[in-house]
C-alpha cells in the first residue's frame, strides 16, 4: 500500500518506467501559495544525472501540478502532482524477467504478485518513487517554514567517511545551504566521494548513514504508544528504498552508556522549558518536547552493482550468474537526503495537523 | 492513539496504577484453543519483582479473558483481556506532579494534555502498559506456531557486554528456552549482570539492545513502500518505552560496507529459494523474502535513576533539584525481551492475515 | 471489525453470553469529570427488563470504568468501561447451533467464522453490544454538552402507527425528557404500545423508524467525499443490529419534490448564517451547515419471534422447523432510541474533534 | 478526505474545472487486462452531453491510464487513471463566490477552508467528481464479473414516476443492458422523461432513486459491527453528491410490516443455503448470505435550478437574490445510475480483497 498518514494522506504511484509518477497529497492546507522555484531547486537535489555518483539517466523531475489549485493557491481539494518519466530504457531489463536482482525486491515482488509485477526499472520498488515523496515533501517544508520549522539533513557518513554530528541541542541547518555538498565539515566531503569513486571504479556500491534535524517543532504534539513522533517518522522513511535502520536521539549508542549520561535534564531558559541536552531527540513519550527532532537513518549500499553475482533462474528453478546492464548509482546517499528531509516533512505535517489536542471542560 | 493494526488491531488500556490495564485483540482467527500455561509463562518473563535487576513491585500479572471465546475456544469476537493492578503506591508519585523526570513523558504528557495526565506511575506511557502487549503477543505466537513460524529475541548487548549475534541465516531459537538467561552466549549473562549490577550500585541504570528473530515465514507477504514488513514493525516497536531505534539485517552496519558485501545472492535450495546470507533481514521491498526475518532494536538506559538530577518546577517555572522515589528496574532490557517478541509476533499476525493476494485472471 | 473512529476510536468487545462486554475509548479528551447518575439514566433507557415490550432478561447494566480516569477525571488516556453480564442463559441457545434463526446473523457468522463462532445469545452479534455503545455515547454527549451540542431521538413510528416528526429548522428536543415516552406527539404513544402489544399476542414483531436530531454544531466540520458527515454518521448507525436504511435531511421523500421546493435558502439571522428550511438535515457536501443535524434510521422487526419458521440443519444440509426459545424484544425500537443517540455522539465528536481546518499562510 | 477502502484503497482527485480528475486505484490485483472498451461504455452512462435533461457541457470522459500497468496488465502497482477537462468555463462561476447556491457545498466549503476553496464548478465537490469513481468502479466490475459478480442498477423513481423494483430473489439483471433506459419496465421510462422535461421547463429540477444488485456473492464476506457490508457501501454511496439516503433490503418498507412478514426463511436448494424470500437484502449482521444484495439510494433534486431564488452575500452579510447561470441536468438520476453501480463495485472488491477468514487450527 502506497498511501501513507492520517491528517495529511499522501498516496503515491508510478513505476520507474511508467508514463507518469505522481502523487496525491489530500489534507494538506488550504490558501497556500507554492514557490514553484524553491519546490524545483529541492527537487533537482533527488534528481538523477547531476553527478559522478549518479545514474546517467537524465530526468528534469518538473512537477506538474494538476489538481488542488484555485487562483494560484491550493483549495482544500486534493493537490496532485506528476511527472513524466522521459528517459526510460525498458530493454535494459528484459534479462531480469527471469533472473531477480540480489538484495532487490524482483523476487519478493515476483511471490507477492504471482510474476504480473512490473520488472522495467524495479516498477514501484524504484528508487524513482522518491521523487513524488519529494514533491509531497517540499510542499510540505514550504508550509512548514510559514509555521517557523526547519528540516534539513545532511549525510553522516559513506563508507568509512565521517562527517560531524549535529549539535543535538542546536543544529547547525544554516550550514546546509543549497548548491552546497550536504554535509557539516566541508573536508568530509572529498572523502565521501573518494568511498564512492573507489566503489565506482570496482564496480561496487557504497552505503551511509544520513541524520535529520527538525527545529521550531512546538512541545505537545504526537500521540502516545503507536502514534508516536517515532512511529510515524519510521513508518514513512522505511518506505525509502534502500533504508535498514532509523534511530532518535541517541539511538544505538546511548543503549551503550548509563542512564545519569542519556538523561536529558530540564531546565528553564526564560520562560521556555528546554532540556540541557537532546540525547532523547525531542520526543518523549511519541510526543514532542519542545526540542529539536533528531534522527539517523542507516542507508544500505546500492543493490545495483556491475559485478558479476549469483542468482537464480525463476522459470528454470536453477542457479545462474547475473551481470546487471542498465543505468545505476554506485551511492545513492546524496540523492537519498532530501527524500528523508521530505519523509520527515511530511510525517511532522501529518503530526501538526492533528491538533487532537487537549479541550478539557 | 493506542491501536495498532490493520486485519489483526489490538488496543491497548490502563495506566500504571487504574485498576486494571489490558487490551482488545480484533481479528484474531477463530476456533483457537489458548495454552494458557505457556502465556503465563511467557508473561512471567516480562513480570516485574523476581530478580534484582527489577523493581521491587510485586505484580502476578495473570491475564484474564473476559471476552471472545465460547466453549474455550476463541470464537472471532474481540479478545479482551484484562489484568488488576495490585501493588501499585501512588502516593509515591506525589511529588512528580510539579517535577518531571528527565527523559520520561512526564512534561510531554503534561503540555499535550493541559495537565489532566494520570501522573502515578508514569500513567499511560509506563512500561507497565506493555503487560497487555505481552497477552497479545503471547496469543499471536501461539497461532503462528501452528502456522510453522517461531518468534525469539535475545539480549545482544547490556553496556559494553555483548552477547554474539544471531547466525542470520540460520538463528538458533532453541538456545533461548523459557528459565534460562535470554542470550546465545551463556558467558555473556555474567557479564552482563555486572554492567546491571554497577550501575545499581551507584543509583543509575545502563540500556541495551535487543536481538529478533522470526524464522518459518512465507515468501510474498508484506506489502511496498509505506506498509511493508520493515514499516510495521518499526511502528509497533516504537510503542514499546525506551526503544529508541530498530534496524533490519545488517542495519547501520551494513551501510559501511560495499555492496558487494551486503548483497545477498539467490540460490536454490532443492526447489525452494533462498539466500546464501542474509543481510537484507527477511523483507525486501517491505516484502518477506522467505529468509529469517531479524532485527535489532535499541533499548535506553531507564530513565529513573536514584541520583539526584535537574529538573523544573512546572508550576513556579524555576529550576529545581529532583530524587526519583519509588521502585525502579536499573535495567528494564532483560524484562522488554518478550515485549520485543510480543510486538513482532503482532506485526507478524497483521501481515500474515493480510493476504490481499495476486488473484490475477 | 468492532472499531470506530479517527479522532475518537472506540473498539467495542464481548458477547452475549460472555463474561463481560465493554469499550475501548480512545481520544476522549482530558480532563472531563463523567456524571455516573446522567450516565446511568442514559444506560437504563436501553436496558431489558423494564417494559412489556423488552426482553425479561434483567441487566442493570451498570458501567465500571477500569481505565481512562485520574483523581475522577479523564487524564488523555483511553477510557475503558465494562458491564457484567449476570442474566445469561445460554443452554437457551444450545439448539440454535446447527439451526439458523431466519433473519439473524446465525447463518452468515456461522460462515464466515468457520462454525466457530459463539452462538449464545447471538454472540458478538447480538442487540446486547449496544450497551457499551451506550456508554461511549453517553459519554459523549456529555462532552458535547459543555459545547453547547444537545442530541436527541424520538421513535417516528412503530409499525404503522407514527410520530410527528421534528421541526427540521427547530427541533423541539425539550419534549424529550427522561422519564417520558420517547415521542413528540404524546398520544402516539399508546398507538405505538398497541401496535407492539398486537404483535406480542400473536407472537410476532414490529420494527419502525427513529429520528435523530443534534442542535448546535457549528458549521464548517466533516470532510468532502468519503469522510463526510453523512458517511460517517451511516458507518456508525449500521453498526446498530436491526437498522437497515438511513436518510439525512428530506431524504427518500426529498427525492420525490422538485429542487425548488427541496433547496434550502440561506438567509442571514443577525451576524449568522442560516436556512430558512432545512431539507438538507444540517450537512452540505458532506460538511456541517449550522443548521441541526438531522437524520433518520429504520429498524427492522426484531428477527426473533416466537411463531414457528422455516429453517434449516446446517449440518444435516435438510429444511427443518425452527421454534426460537429464549426471551426477547417483540419490538427492540423503543431501546434502540438510546443507541440512535449514542452512535450519533460518537460520530460527531469524531468529526469535531478533527480539528483539521483550514491554516493557510 | 478523498480515500476509501482498506484492501482496495481509491484515491480520488481533482475539481470540476481542474486540468484534470483522476484516481488512484491501489491494491487492485495483479494480472488484469482491462477492457477499455467496455470501461468506456460504461463512462459513457455517466458523460454529460448526451441527453436532453443533461448538462450541456461537453466532455468525452476517456481515462487516460497513466500507470499501474506492464505489458497491458495490471501489475500490483497503483492503478492511476485521468480524465482532461475539456469544456470548463470557469467564468460563469465568477458571481458564486460572495453568494454561496441554496443546497450546494459553496457555503460549507467557504467556511470550511476559510474561504480559499475553488468555486468554479462547484470545485472538489462537483457531481463530476464521480467520473474517477466510475473508472475505478468500471475496473472493479471487470474483476468482479471474471469472479461471477454482476453489478446493475435501475431507476426506481425519478420524482412521481416509479419503475417496479427488483425481485429481490432474482433480480433480473439482463433486462439493464448497455443503450437502453435504465429502467425494469420500459414503460416507466417515457414518465420519467415527462417529469424531467416539466421540470426543465418551469426551470426546476427533479431527483429520484435509484435501486442497484449485485450477484453472485459468496456468503461469509464482511465484518461485524462498524465494517459490515452495509457500513461500507453506505459510506461509500453517500460520498456520490445528491445522495442523501441508503436503504438495504426492504429497508424502511421492512420497518412498517411485522416480524413474520419480514424474516427470511432459510432453505436448502440442492446443497447450497437460500432464503425464501430477500427482504434483508444479502446481508445479515454485516455479512453476506450469499443471496442478491440489494439497496436503494435516494437522490435529492438537482441544487442548481434555473429560477431565482433567496440567498446571502458572504461578504456584505446582507441577504439577496440569485440566479444561477451555467449548464445544469434538470435531473442527474439518469447519470448517477452508472455511479452508484461503481460504488458497489468498489465496496465490493473491498470487502472480497479482506479474505481475513478463519483460519482455525
Amino acid at each position: 500500500m502506497n498511501t501513507f498518514g492520517t491528517h495529511l494522506k499522501i498516496s503515491i504511484f508510478g513505476q520507474s518506467h511508467a508514463p507518469v509518477i505522481g502523487v496525491v497529497i489530500d489534507g494538506f492546507p488550504a490558501g497556500i501559495t507554492v514557490d514553484t522555484e524553491a519546490l524545483q531547486r529541492f527537487m533537482a537535489r533527488r534528481a538523477p544525472g547531476g553527478a559522478a555518483y549518479s545514474t546517467k539517466r537524465k530526468e528534469p523531475d518538473v512537477p506538474e501540478f494538476i489538481s488542488g489549485f484555485a487562483h494560484g493557491k491550493t483549495c482544500g481539494a486534493p493537490v496532485t502532482a506528476i511527472i513524466r518519466n522521459q528517459d526510460a530504457r525498458s530493454s535494459d531489463y528484459e534479462a531480469l524477467r527471469d533472473i531477480p536482482r540480489p538484495s532487490h525486491a524482483d523476487y519478493t515482488a515476483h511471490v507477492k504478485f504471482g510474476g504480473k509485477n512490473d520488472v522495467a526499472g524495479g516498477g514501484q520498488f524504484s528508487g524513482r518513487l522518491t521523487a513524488p515523496l519529494c514533491i509531497a515533501g517540499g510542499l510540505c517544508m514550504q508550509w512548514l517554514q510559514k509555521q517557523g520549522i526547519a528540516i534539513a539533513a545532511h549525510i553522516l557518513s559513506i563508507g568509512n567517511a565521517d562527517d560531524i554530528p549535529f549539535d543535538p541541542v542546536r543544529p547547525d541547518c544554516g550550514t546546509l545551504t543549497a548548491g552546497k555538498p550536504p554535509v557539516l565539515d566541508a573536508s568530509a566531503w572529498d572523502r565521501m566521494l573518494s568511498e564512492i569513486e573507489d566503489a565506482r571504479k570496482m564496480g561496487d556500491s557504497v552505503g551511509g548513514v544520513i541524520e535529520c534535524a527538525a527545529t521550531g517543532l512546538p512541545a505537545g504534539y504526537g500521540n502516545p504508544m503507536f502514534e508516536g513522533v517515532e512511529n510515524k517518522i519510521a513508518q514513512i522513511v522505511f518506505g525509502i528504498p534502500a533504508v535498514k535502520g532509523i534511530s532518535f536521539g541517541s539511538g544505538f549508542e546511548g543503549s551503550r552508556v548509563r542512564g545519569s549520561a542519556n538523561n536529558d535534564a530540564f531546565v528553564m531558559d526564560g520562560d521556555a522549558v528546554r532540556t540541557k541536552t537532546n540525547n532523547h531527540g525531542g520526543s518523549l513519550g511519541g510526543i514532542t518536547s519542545g526540542m529539536p527532532l533528531i534522527f539517523r537513518a542507516a542507508v544500505k549500499p546500492t543493490p545495483s552493482i556491475a559485478q558479476e553475482q549469483d542468482s537464480i533462474n525463476l522459470f528454470k528453478r536453477q542457479n545462474t550468474k547475473l551481470t546487471i546492464q542498465g543505468r545505476h548509482d554506485p551511492c545513492i546517499v546524496p540523492r537519498a537526503v532530501p527524500c528523508i528531509e521530505a519523509a520527515a516533512a511530511v510525517a511532522i505535517c501529518d503530526i501538526l495537523l492533528n491538533s487532537n489536542h487537549p479541550i478539557g471542560e
